[in-house]
């Protein structure tokens, strides 16, 4: 059995994250599913990015199991699982600390749709997963992070599939996507878009918020049946 | 017929954006005009930059119908058609969400003046154009964004060959000039503007702004009759 | 007697401040001690960065008297020196005026602990020494900037080998551990921490702060016999 | 007469700007005196940094004569000149729009000392000048913002020879230092302590600013007869 792909995939994927400035040091992760193998590739655990090589990428399975690989996976490595488990059409995590999408998880509070940068992306503010339970903490605590995600999106009545990024309380975002570069893609956007409504609620505490209808209207320029943006 | 001279222009001006760091992956747009032929040149939709070419900017008529070019153009097109059909003095335009003027964009707040480094470049406030209706969103909303930013001017009894910048609410900024290098120029001088007048207002919320005397001054050093910046 | 070895680590460890971004000109500086010898090796005073090389290296003993090198030792050399006498398992001191972190010793505040970046590394707040009486500034003042570091942390009832930085009232950040490596990483992490608390407190003034439940799960995970980051 | 010595040194100094992020565009200038032949080299104006050359510094007489030179000076030309003439020990001035400096002078704030950073260089807040009365702007408007400095300084009772960095209300900065060195390196000091002071304030608005004794010791350090930082 061959995973040299979804290594090769993840090692490509990791990479990116220190080149768009969104990890210090090995503050971050990301893993690629292969669905028809049931495993994902994701990066060791405390590696520094200049260490990495495809071949370091630990196989683990969708319990958090590793089937292949020398090294310890990302202590992160059981929400990777819980999420790919639960959401069968994503095809790849990534788990940040990027400075200003941390910061909003460190107040507890959602990112609001201040303007058409969050609105291209998604309809809703970014959601911000509640703490957990000192119970929870104590047990299984990476896996109760990811059902503490996926719930959260529940309770909000939000589809993984339209909303792929989210933050979780006191600690970090996490972000998904079909393929590895929309999941990494959607880590840098949090970032921006977190950066612009710090910044927004500074200037102007009272700032108003989107419309309904502009919200609507820039989401459907990119997305759906009557997309406009991108090449087809 | 031969676009090639546009398209060369454009290809360069929309490669300046990453490089002035003003653009996230492809969230900005330059185009640039040919008045006699009536088209102009525009970066094709959703294409990442280390992608582009001269050959892939897309040409278009001033109704905003694609002339020449295998890609879609920018989802933004149809703006940048009515800014040049209504102004007739102006060879290019910049659309960008650079952080800071996008973050004021979404405040719905005019940037005032608060020192030389604004009124070295006009004597107004950066105007910020009113939110759509429902309807001109819902309707042609790209043409309505065009027709708020030149109503907004009128409206503040300014010219659009003295105000070079405009913010859109909720939305992000647009620049403009006779050429593209001063189109480019603007949209950085803009985020500079209003990364330190969100400083300003952190340090000193009740900041004085500055003496009409002083931006009179600053502005005719650099601009008309008896300016002496620069090489003449 | 050779000094190569520490005159070797302690340079490439000051090179590593102006690539992470943690000092301007020759506003910092590291040290790296040899215990079996009673010596260390620090940067010498005031000499830019580039210039360096690991034979300007200056060694000095736990006392701060030079011991070998034809450059007078950065000026903060006692502090060093204090902390080396006192605390029997350190390798490597750091000191910087990193920009957040500086700026939270300019407060006189320790810097909460809102998240799991924060508790990754420590269970306490980041403390801020009081500042010292008129009488040890004007006397031995760097012996006295190592004491006030040292009393601050027992007076927290914190243990050097846990707590590894610490900030010095209207003064700036010093770090250290059992590795030069260590002690440089611990400063970055610590500008790190100090921006996302800034900004934590900037966008919610009211932010909860962690569980004591996740601070201790989070340093467990990395910390102690029942760690599971990184490599065994 | 050959002005080569100055025009390298004016050459080399104003290409530090861009390296050191203090400058976007051509908003900044760096002038170098030669005192026994009574002239001065300075930026030509408008003059992008990436095409200039030390032939094309502009050699400036003690009035703002041009001497030597086929470009026009930079506008702040005069400004540099009385600033010369006042004081007999400068040997070079620099001007930036800095970020954090330029929005202090935005506030018409003083900087206050708030830590050791600042009192490294000077045992003073950094002054900024009063706004100028409309006859003055509309006067000699750079000969005034001179003397507006040289006023300033003197009513606050310091010394440009122990004060060496100023800011202009609703402008920007000014430095100025024995070499082209020490000037450049003001700036980027000033524009330092100007994003820490900002953030000092942002943390803690009631942050109690450096004790007496500390500015004083730390001034002492870098400078006068007992000091011992740097190298003698």
């Amino acid at each position: 059995m061959s995973y040299h792909h979804i290594q090769e995939l993840a090692y490509e994927a990791n990479m990116q994250l220190p080149k768009l400035g969104l990890v210090l040091f090995t503050f971050g992760n990301v893993s690629v599913v292969d669905r028809s193998l049931g495993v994902f590739a994701i990066k060791p655990s405390g590696v520094p990015y200049e260490e990495l090589t495809p071949a370091k990428m630990v196989i683990v399975d969708l319990d958090g199991k590793t089937v292949e690989g020398a090294l310890r996976p990302s202590s992160d490595t059981l929400t990777h699982a819980v999420l790919y488990k639960h959401w069968p059409n994503i095809g790849s995590i990534v788990h940040t600390h990027s400075t200003y999408a941390t910061a909003w998880a460190q107040t507890q509070r959602d990112i609001p749709v201040y303007g058409t940068t969050h609105a291209d992306h998604t309809t809703a503010g970014i959601p911000c997963a509640a703490p957990m339970s000192d119970e929870m903490i104590k047990g299984n605590y990476e896996y109760e992070t990811g059902m503490q995600i996926i719930n959260c999106l529940k309770e909000n009545e939000l589809d993984y599939e339209e909303v792929e990024m989210m933050l979780v309380s006191n600690h970090a975002p996490f972000t998904w996507g079909k393929t590895p570069a929309k999941a990494v893609y959607n880590s840098a956007v949090l970032e921006s878009i977190a950066q612009m409504a710090y910044l927004t609620e500074q200037i102007n505490p009272s700032s108003p918020g989107l419309k309904d209808a502009l919200i609507k209207k820039h989401f459907e320029r990119k997305h759906g049946p009557d997309s406009y943006y991108g090449q087809s």
